[in-house]
């Protein structure tokens, strides 16, 4: 007969008494290790949130004691990633790890485990390695040589940031650490990798290039930066939220019996989940693990038969989230995603696992296990991609709220500029400030590129208190931004003149802008993808010898990433076919290195369009969504065509007629001419 | 001590004495045997060809006597393809085959060893299976159903070819062989294929889908259809000659050495081609053994140090070729072939194979015996495409030899259709014959699409005797057709009202033209592929509601292929950067189901462009090297803007001036008309 464990006397610690009184579930210990998860996760806009997890409704004196044992958590957090140890102890201690495990080196990615663009600190063992904040790269660590490797978006911000004594710096396209490996690895070496944070598809790249070196690629059963990053972050915990149904536009069974009517109609018996935002769509489900997206991390297996399993720390689950979830969502603990996979293996069950943006542990766990791999693309991608009725109103109306915001800064920006005094930073913090001034703001979805004159010219400039300067009349200023409402992600970006700009300005912007216009307006029939349509964007920069590096268009998520597939427009090949509901970026844009930069973005969505008298096909078109003037001082009227200014014209009567009864009378007078007709 | 193998005697057999006299180095049975490949290969242009594989230089009497021996070979080979026995009898022979080897059932792909467009007849399983004779398909056969899938090209071709109580006729792209495998199989089904019909990737597939069905996929040691294949024509033999310096541009050992330091670079110890127009650029080598394409069928390895194995029937090598392959080139017979594939993986070498367009033959023996598999492109593909300024001055010679030729058709048919006798067949043997007038010619580069009316919209349509038709006033007629010359490979679309066209036909061939326009006015930076241009020349179909479903254009060879890659102009997804000297196809259409098809090829270059003022990207343009009138009957002037007329009219005066040296008077001034200014 065992006996009953004797409860830990409560009597002590006041907390305990508090905790006990609200009848919360945890105990004094069970808190303090939830707050180190909550002081790993983003600073959230209500900063007692977190609470609901100890307890639904804490009283104000448990709030109070709370809020203070964060507080004092994040005092003690020395997560080193930006003090000591220093760079050099760091790769020598990570070399020791690997000389104890026998490897000759190791691959240390930027990503976490869900290869998200946005990660937790815990996972930002890049940028602790090696000092580089970018959203992309990698690191190859040897006995004796290591390099970071970045692609050109961010070759200036690895050498400001990576010790060139520790690192070579090396382009990722140009110079690809594949090659660097056939050339460095030695002979019979071991490279070690950590299946969580690499694909598959990349294996395939690494495995050969190791074996060119004589050498092999082997997994890692823990990170060696891990085992090394003293203060390394706990796994992040925020609350893990319902999306209100009538945000998402369909209620999360709905969506459950689609996706698993697509794996039957595959014949496949499950699909295993590893981005966060293909859980959040598919359950109707948010948090915030990391930044700018509203992501609660998780894993999951969606079976045929529609029933979902979540593996998910369950402290995170905030109340009332249990019950949206509903009996057909069987919630467990992250431990239990790798016996969940196993049991498909032994089954010999056939598995949808996108072996482009897996983890290779969930591919190897369950070629271990037996299970046929099906390597199709995440079953939620695409009807996620593709906008309801219901979410498109949202996002329209999130527009119109997002573009009074931007408006009134632009209108702002418009008195206060010629003043001379106005910095990158303070540019930027006003802008949030009328975007949060709405109560519906839930957060910028990345941070604002704020950009004067040479700067502008960066395409990811991210400014900092050493780079922070003033708007100078004769530059161009350009400002992308967005934010985050429930009822939709937005994404612009606009480009003005601070005082009088120079013919040569005002050419290229008009380049730029024939672009957009001709994305806006394009006609094209059901099938196409967004690859078709990118040259659309560039050819009167091409006509004059110029172009942009980057992307036309990403798809943009619905309160999630504000970069999401499986749609795009670029000159990278893309077959997604375009169709109607989804929401993508048209940004064309011309950058002057060391001068200025140029870029007009506005989203879209994908509509049907009338099709004129003996058409065969039925036809798609654009409508444009956000709503904000383009500065009319930048265009060229000669260069245009008399279809471009009409656009141009009619865009602006929209913005001004739509705006108007959101804005203040002084801004609303401004957009009147700002907005006034070009002819 | 050895004593010598006495002679067989010569003196009974006629033909053997000759041989003797000769000095041949065949015997009379060698003789029959080569003379069984030869008749196997498709018809030369010089029928005597041939027996300079038998002796250098035959004299009458030899000539007459292995004419006659070809002849009655001839005569005697029955393949099968036409005759008996039954499609249902080679069905049930093929299916106690499978039951023989234990196989549930067998995929049969058309396409040969070498995965190439033309095969020859020895290679024509699918045909002699099914009945299906296009270029593009498979079937599968199970013990009790088996199926065609055919792409949308050949939808009509099938139903008219194939039983469909024999087998189910399928859509390749929209109703997949995977799918049907999948549901299909028997659980515990071995279903076989030929490692050397099917490609690396392609398994991939297969096997996923057999896995689903609960069965595996194996390979066959030899291939069931060729067992079940009673009079199966052997590997076809012509001579193998070398193609002169003058023509190729740059000496074979030039062309080793770069395709060997490139390996070096990547660090490849070598690389398998199976593709002959690889081996036939890098050696400038050709043939005779597939019909369109001058092909010596054969197997290569490049090595990293400049050395080439060619695996090749050596009796195909006419006087000559050995001493042009010179020292560095080893001539083996093709059953060496998997033993050097040994050898390399024997030695854990690093092997360049394309795993998309080689047989899984080679990679499973080259893995079998250890070699590291680098599955990049076949090394000669991009040097291939890219011609040398000396073979680009053979192409415009070539196409002006062509153009001379299709003008004259053009002004015949003129003459000639208005009368209404003019059928499809007489129009493509008078092309023919005006082409063959040049001795130039070697042939056509593919069949002559030859279509009236309705024909025109079949996108691949060719005539028999049995849809033979006239081509009647007031509809259109289009002609699609290409010559192989020494010094270059043509292929040209032309579409010319017979009679007076309608309104429509009109607004639609302008549309087409308008996009031919802008891809040959397009201006683009180095580094853009061709997928990035493909929507300028649909632009002006789109916006009405139309479209055409195959691509814009394809790369060609020189004296090789007319369909070479790795560069296109598709809406397919293709990164391969355009650079100058590549030659592609410029060719959009639109098609009428059951009325009429228009299409305007012409076969352009790669060129640089001069830059204007201020731009920062080198820029790349097309030169149009097809020299031939566009039927200015067929364009509306309404819809035309300034700078297209211009473009029209420039082109027009160019073929008038350039062509005019080369044609008779009456062509001289039915072309001063047809090529008038249009405005």
């Amino acid at each position: 007969m065992a006996l009953d464990h004797p409860p830990k006397p409560a009597g002590k610690d006041p907390l305990a008494r508090l905790l006990a009184a609200a009848g919360a579930s945890l105990d004094v210990a069970g808190v303090e290790a939830l707050v180190r998860g909550v002081v790993a996760a983003p600073p959230a806009r209500d900063p007692d949130a977190w609470m609901a997890l100890v307890t639904p409704r804490p009283d104000d004196k448990l709030k109070h004691a709370l809020g203070k044992l964060k507080d004092r958590a994040a005092a003690a957090a020395d997560d080193g990633l930006d003090g000591r140890p220093s760079r050099p102890e760091r790769l020598a201690a990570l070399r020791g790890e690997l000389a104890r495990l026998g490897l000759a080196g190791f691959i240390q990615p930027r990503g976490d485990e869900h290869q998200g663009e946005y990660v937790a600190r815990r996972s930002e063992r890049l940028a602790w390695l090696t000092g580089f904040t970018g959203s992309a790269g990698l690191a190859v660590a040897l006995a004796d040589k290591a390099a970071v490797f970045v692609d050109g978006r961010y070759t200036l911000q690895a050498e400001a940031e990576v010790a060139g004594h520790l690192f070579e710096r090396r382009h990722l396209i140009d110079q690809p650490p594949t090659d660097w490996i056939a050339d460095n690895l030695p002979a019979g070496g071991k490279l070690g990798y950590d299946p969580w944070l690499m694909t598959p598809s990349q294996l395939v790249r690494y495995r050969a290039a190791c074996k060119k070196a004589g050498g092999t690629l082997v997994a890692v059963d823990r990170n060696p930066v891990d085992a090394v990053w003293a203060g390394q972050p706990a796994p992040p915990i925020s609350p893990a939220v319902p999306h209100d149904d009538a945000f998402a536009g369909a209620p999360a069974a709905d969506k459950r019996r689609r996706v698993a009517a697509d794996l039957a109609r595959d014949k496949l018996a499950a699909a295993v989940l590893t981005a966060p935002d293909s859980i959040a769509w598919l359950l109707n489900l948010r948090g915030g693990d990391v930044p700018h997206t509203p992501l609660a991390l998780a894993f999951a297996v969606v079976y045929a038969d529609g029933r979902v399993e979540l593996f998910i720390d369950r402290r995170k689950l905030a109340p009332g989230t249990a019950r949206h979830l509903g009996p057909d969502v069987r919630v467990a603990e992250p431990a239990e995603f790798g016996p969940a996979l196993d049991a498909l293996g032994k089954a010999k069950r056939a598995v949808r696992v996108n072996t482009d943006t897996v983890a290779a542990w969930v591919t190897r766990r369950l070629e271990a296990a037996g299970a046929v791999i099906d390597g199709g693309v995440d079953p939620c991608q695409l009807p996620k991609a593709v906008k309801s009725p219901a979410q498109l109103a949202g996002i329209r109306a999130a527009h119109r709220r997002d573009g009074a915001a931007l408006t009134r800064f632009l209108g702002w920006l418009a008195a206060e500029a010629p003043k001379g005094t106005v910095t990158e930073i303070a540019a930027a913090a006003k802008l949030e400030s009328f975007r949060s001034a709405n109560g519906e703001f839930r957060g910028l979805s990345f941070p604002t590129i704020s950009g004067a004159g040479a700067h502008g010219a960066i395409v990811h400039y991210r400014v900092t208190d050493r780079t922070d300067c003033r708007l100078e009349p004769g530059t161009l200023y350009l400002v992308d931004s967005g934010a985050q409402y429930q009822d939709g992600t937005t994404d612009v970006t606009r480009t003005v003149a601070i005082g009088k700009p120079t013919d040569e300005m005002r050419r290229n912007f008009t380049r730029v802008l024939k672009g957009h216009i001709a994305l806006a307006t394009a006609r094209f029939p059901e099938g196409s993808s967004g690859s078709q349509l990118d040259a659309l964007a560039r050819q009167a920069l091409w006509r004059a010898g110029l172009d942009y590096d980057h992307g036309t268009g990403h798809g943009v998520g619905h309160y999630l990433g504000v970069h999401e597939g499986p749609h795009r427009i670029s000159k990278l090949p893309n077959t997604v076919a375009l169709q109607p509901g989804m929401v993508v970026s048209n940004e064309p844009g011309y950058y002057k290195t060391g001068a200025y930069g140029i870029r007009i973005e506005n989203l879209v969505t994908v509509t049907p369009v009338d099709a004129p008298a003996g058409a065969e096909k039925a036809l798609l078109g654009f409508e444009t969504l956000t709503l904000a003037p383009i500065d009319r001082a930048l265009v060229d009227l000669s260069m245009m065509t008399a279809d471009e200014i009409a656009w141009l014209d009619a865009y602006h009567a929209r913005v001004a007629t739509t705006l108007a009864p959101l804005l203040d009378d002084a801004t609303t007078r401004w957009l009147a001419k700002a907005a006034a007709p070009l002819a």
